[in-house]
Order: structure tokens, then sequence, then C-alpha cells
């Protein structure tokens, strides 16, 4: 490991480019390449701000590369869900009960933008845009890419990075190497589909919901979240499930979609009287979980971010553990050792069950954010979490021990976690649980141990 | 769903074979395309005979198209497992305590030849050998292969039924469609590699170990295991886990080689003397499970076998699974439903539990044969199972259930099987488990609720 070492980083996402800036910190030479121009000169989906919740795990990586202020200062604190249940008025479930954990709606190209104009200010940092990697050569950590002008050019380093999301080139070469690798690979998708639209910002520039929380409009087998954005607009996403009369498949005459929202979602529609022009030029995208393992090749080549872990969207976690692989990676780097080999081997072998653990939990939360945020055990339990997490500062629920704890890995968070919802389950079936000494509920949960 | 519809099947193993004489049974046309030469002009690895395990399931799928009995001929029972363990006497556990119950070894070229031979008598099925198919159209169930002399040509079928193993080139044209098709997938390997060898017929023609048994040599990571061929011999098969000492990536000289059977199979060795060549020439192959869904595309496209459920041999249940895939299959064609469609969705449906199902058993029981077929509390529970079968004719062991009971279900005998098991185990670490009255024992086991 010398500090002359190249490293190819193939994607300058989130992950590719805080890595890049870290190992950059860290005085090694990095080339990063991008397929996609440089979202900072020429945005498009100017209109639409894609937004995602940045949390505690986010931001101490953030923290890790000394970015983490100037990203918050472009965030939106989310403090709970207020959910909109059908028919009755909107009420709001916190994330914790201490003012002080909350979680940030951030725009994605922004937050991206940052990271880039970061990596820009250092010199062992060599920038590719428009760079499409076609090709990798795992065992040399070498890559050929087409440029903007589509000849086919090429690059080698010592080591070869890739963070290039879940269709991720860089695995694709790990799996031609299944035979020799033992590559263990799953691909795993919900039945449901997702398309976003957008709540505008008032006239005046004011948001037309409840700023500073997550919307959810739950309705069982689906529903719809929405995200503030700084511009005063909010992104609104729907989750529906393929196959089903409200499946995007089936939803395909402009009278299917209002009547949609008339049943569904009636108190949504005063916001959206551009509904039917978005509904027909959005997308529909696919939630998929990827697990691989393993994540490092001959020493020479390493899957990171979603590459290596791709999740649902759900627990609101799949950019925060991608950042979070920064920041244990550099851990790693720091007292792991004198080889690559080993520190690529330690990297992934430290982060496997935690990237299993939150993919899991993803897909848990899935289904409660659907099926539990208006039933009224679920509503007794958070309504007991808050008041236990105002009382005894120790105590952390499951949500806050994935969301707010950083220093406790996903894996322990889950464990833990799990097992106090379990308990706190049961005692929530009780109409009566409130009236429960929130003490011995605390002592209770308090003598769990974890294996 | 008519008479003239033509169906290409990619893959004439044992499978595609199977599935090509049931269809033309039927009276459809169907065209079978195979890689490789037609083995029954040209055998390659004569001195190597490969046998595989064939029970009652894949009987039942046999006899469906009337080959049981032409195929039982050419077959050896077995009618227990005989342990060899390190440094005592070995010992027999049978595969159950009725004598009507046993597995049969069979050669695999010689089980394909005689299926082949029987496609081979109906005017409705056109064989392609040599032909190599590198392109797939799920959408129109056409195929791009490559004949022996290097010419792509095409076909087109108004179906596609891929039968072409684990590696399929029908299903890598499924994961294309990965976003249309909602396609999951996972390849999750075993860290353990295997390698084949043998010991040869005595001069006299004579088996040299007992001939009618599945023989184990467990070491607890690793094992040896034989089984016997008409001939005489026997082919072994080495399973032994990389990156440890005794790992093939490992055992690079003779000296370790040789000290290694001196060590763990000093009992073997006087049976192959030709250990070092054999050892050398013979390839080292990797254990992998493969799940994916949906199996079919389309209405047009479905996968079978191997392609759609590839499995570790540790149940001698892989080659079982895919004939009763032709067997179900052929009932849904018979009851199932007016169009192809329908038909392909019932057959995966009804099928992808019961695949799931063999494959985590198979699982389970690699750690089985490898860590407790010399145990004390499992032999004890092994004995009481056979005694419980003697008594009791309703009671079938989990073993017994998945092998010798072809008109339950794999999920079923899972379900079962493994209830019995937590039950017996529990019993049985009480070293005077069989002083308890039999009875007493069958009946808990026959309280025993599925759900």
């Amino acid at each position: 490991m010398k500090k002359e070492d190249k490293i190819i980083i193939v994607g300058a996402g989130l992950c590719g480019t805080l890595l890049a800036v870290r190992l950059a910190q860290r005085g090694f030479k990095v080339a990063l390449y991008e397929k996609r121009w440089d979202m900072r000169k020429k945005q498009i989906d100017a209109g639409r701000s894609i937004n995602l919740a940045l949390s505690d795990r986010g931001l101490m990586a953030l923290e890790s590369a000394g970015l983490k202020e100037k990203v918050m200062d472009n965030c939106i604190p989310m403090r709970g869900r207020m959910i909109h249940p059908l028919g009755s008025t909107p009420f709001l479930s916190p994330y914790s009960g201490r003012a002080e954990d909350y979680i940030n709606s951030v725009s994605r190209p922004g937050l991206n933008m940052t990271l880039l104009d970061a990596a820009e200010g250092y010199e062992n940092i060599e920038m590719n845009f428009d760079a499409d990697v076609v090709d990798v050569d795992l065992k040399t950590a070498s890559i050929q890419y087409r440029d903007a002008q589509g000849s086919v050019l090429s690059d080698e380093g010592q080591l070869l990075i890739g963070t290039d999301g879940a269709g991720s080139v860089v695995r694709r070469s790990l799996m031609k190497h299944t035979s020799e690798l033992l590559f263990n690979y799953s691909q795993d998708f919900l039945r449901h589909g997702y398309k976003e639209l957008s709540i505008l910002p008032a006239p005046e520039g004011d948001w037309q919901l409840e700023k500073e929380v997550l919307h959810i409009w739950p309705r069982g087998d689906f529903m719809v979240i929405a995200l503030p954005n700084l511009d005063g607009s909010f992104t609104l996403t729907m989750f529906h499930p393929y196959g089903t009369e409200i499946g995007f498949d089936k939803l395909d005459t402009k009278e299917k979609i209002a009547d949609l929202f008339e049943t569904y979602y009636p108190t949504l529609l005063p916001f959206i009287p551009h509904l039917q022009e978005e509904y027909a030029e959005n997308p529909v995208g696919n939630l998929g979980t990827i697990k691989c393992y393993p994540w490092q090749a001959f020493g020479k080549g390493l899957l990171m971010g979603d590459a290596a872990h791709a999740i649902v969207p759900f627990y609101g976690q799949g950019m925060n553990s991608s950042l979070e692989d920064v920041r244990v990676f550099d851990e790693i780097l720091e007292t792991g050792g004198p080889n690559w080999e080993k520190v690529f081997t330690l990297f992934q072998d430290a982060r496997k069950k935690n990237t299993d653990a939150i993919a899991d939990l993803a897909i848990d939360n899935f289904y409660e954010m659907r099926d539990y945020v208006d039933d009224m055990a679920f509503i007794r339990k958070r309504k007991i979490e808050m008041q236990l997490e105002q009382e005894f500062p120790e105590y952390y629920s499951k949500y806050s021990l994935v969301t707010f704890r950083p220093e406790l890995s996903y894996d322990q968070a889950m464990r833990r976690g799990r097992l106090q919802d379990k308990l706190l389950l049961s005692l929530c079936k009780d109409e009566n649980c409130e009236k429960m000494p929130l003490k011995d509920i605390y002592n209770q949960l308090r003598s769990i141990e974890v294996k």
C-alpha cells in the first residue's frame, strides 16, 4: 500500500465521490470515472427534485471527510411520519422521543454536486465524465471506457473499486469469475413498482403540506409518500403492486388514474392539478434487493455501495449505508493492514452481515409502512416508545437504533431492535397497555439479552 | 394448445429428453437441441462412469413415459449408507426399515442414452446434436444455434422450453428481461469443491467393496463417498473445503495427496493404486444452488430441471426432482387449461416451493453427512427410525418421506420431516432413549401437526 498507488473508482455517485475525497485526503492518487455527464454543468430533470433521507450514519461518514456542515445547510429536518389515513384526520408519529433525533430530506443531485465540488479541490483526483466503462479486467485493475466521442480508451491502476450502483458493470465482471471466486449473487424484486410525482410550491413559494415531516398515505397493499424539498415543493412517490387493479400496468387511462386518486388519495388531489401530465411522463421503477459475496476479487478489485448491496428504500438507509461503507473502509485503511488484499478482505467481512441486516430491515419496513402505521396496536407501541425515549435516555427503539446510533452496527441494531419489537408488540395487543407503568416496561426491555 | 404446436426444447439431458418423449406421446411436435454430440455414437470418459442415485420420484416420472422397467434393468440397488469411521469398523445405516425401500445407483450417460433411444422412436421428435444455442428470443420462441460446421442457423416454435442445466442459456435470456419479468435469481456456492476418483473392479470383475450400499467416509468438514457401477467399479467423490490444508487448491504435490489419504482415508488406499494419476487428471467441480422466479416468460418460454433449480447433490434428489418436473408438467397438461401461458403459470406456481424445499434439504444433508452420520445421538436416532418403520407401516422418517413417498410433495415431506427430526433428536440426546417404548415414540410422532 503506497501513496503512489493509483486507485480507479468506477461511478461518481454519492459513494464513489465521497470515497475519492477520503482517499485523496489520505494522499492516494484517484481516477474517478462516471458514465454520465458532469451534473454540475448540465442538469436535467431540473423541475423534478429527487430527494432522499439523510440520517446519522450518512452524516457521520460525511463528517469524516469534513463535509457534514456544508451538506446540513441544504437539508430539511423531518421529525416524524405524518400519517394520512383514508377518511380521517392526519396524525404525526414522531421518529424519536428525543428532539435532537431527526432525519433529513436532502436533494440527491444537490448532495452529489457538493461532493463533486469537494473532489474538484484535490489535485490527486482525476475526474472523467461521459466515460462509460464497457469492460473491466479485475486481475490487472484496468478498464476500457467509451468517451463522449465514442472512442474506446483504457486505463490501469493498482486497484479498481466499483461504486457504480445497482446495475454495476464491475459486479458483472466478478460474476464472470463465478467459479474462481465462488461468487454468490442474488437479485430479489418486490412485486411493486414506483412512480414519482410532485406537489409544487404554493404561489407565494411556501410548502403546501406540513414541511418538516415525511408524509405517508398508507392504503394496505399500496401507498404514497412525500418528502419536502428546499424550493417549497414535495416529491411524491407512489408504491403500487403490479398485476392488480391499482398497478401501473393496469392504470392505463386518464379515467382510471383520476378514479384511483379520488378513491384512495382524495386529500392529495387538490395539490396535484398536474397529475395526468406527470403520471404520463414519469417512468415506473422497480424495487430490488441485491446481495453478493465476495465483494473483493484477486486483491485488486472491490465493490462498494449499491454495487455490493442495493436495498429497497423503505428504511431510508440506502444512501446512508453506502456512505457508511466509506467510513468503515476508511477506518480499516487507518488501522487495517499492510496490503490491499487484507484491507479488502477485512472490509467485506466486517461489512457483509451489516448490509444484509439493513437489506432485511428495509423489506420489513415496507410491510410496516404499508400495513401497520395506521394499526392501533402499532400506534400504541409507537406512543409507548416515544414516552420511553423521553423518559429513559438509554432507551432506543428499533428505528432509533438503526437510524440514530451510527456507532452500533446495523446487525447489532437489528438484533436488539427485533427483540424489543417482539416484546412491545405483545404488550401492545392489550388495549390498556398504556396504563402499565413505563418503568416496568423499560426494565423488561433492559433485561433483553442479545446473543 | 394445438397438436401442431411445435415445441423447441433446449438441452437433451435427462429432463429435456424425457420431456420430449412425453410431449411426443401426447402428439406434439418437438425439436430437441443439444450442444454436445450424440453420446450414443461417441462416448468420452469411457473409463469413468458417472453415477447418480435414482429413487422413487425419478422412477415415477419414468413410469409415466413407460420407461421405468428398461431403466431398472441397469440399476444397482443401494439399501443404506455404509459408514467408514476413521480407525474403526464400518457399519451400515439402512435408508429405511422397509425392505422394499431402496435407492438405485444408475449410470448417468447410460440413463441418458436409454432416453435418447426412446426419443428416437418418435417421428414427431426432431433431434439436433452439436447444436450450440447462442441466442434465444423468448417473445417469439426462437433460437439461433451454431452447428458442428460453425454455421449459425435458426429455428422458431410456438414454445421454447429450456432444460439446459445449471449454466442455462435460456435462463440467461430471462435474466436479460429482468425489469419486465421482475426476475428473481440467486446463485449460492458451498465453500467446498469436489473431485471424482474411482475404484476399479477386482481382476475377476467383482466389486471390491460391499456392492449394494452408498459408502461414506465422513471426516467432519470433508468426506469421500462411493457409488457402485454395473461393471464392478465404484465412482468415488471427494468433497473438500477450499482454503484449508485439505482443500484442492492446497493439495498441490503428490506427497500432500498421499499424506491426505494415509491420514484420513487409509482403508481406501489399497483400492486406489492409480490415485495420483486420477487426482491429476480429473477436474475440480463446484457445488452451487440456483433458484429463480418466474420460470416462464411471456407465455412462450419456460425453464425446467436444473436450469430452473440446480441443487447440491447431498440428498440424491437433483436428477429425481428434474424428472419429477416432467411428471408434474405432464399432469398439468392433462388437466391444466386451454392455453400454454396458463399451463406454464400453473406449473411454476405448483413447483417452485417444492424445488425450494429440496434445495434446502440438500444443503441440510450436506452437514448431516459430514458431521452427524457417525455422531452417537444421530446413530441412535437412525436405529429408532428403522425400528419405527419396521413396526409401523404408516411411519416414514424424513429421509423416507422425501425419497420413498413421491405422491407427497417435497414441501410436505420437508415440513413433516423436520418436525419429526426435531422431536426424535431431542429424545435421542438421552443415551437410554432406546429403552423407551417404541409405541410411545410413535404416538408422539403421529400427533405432530404440520401447518
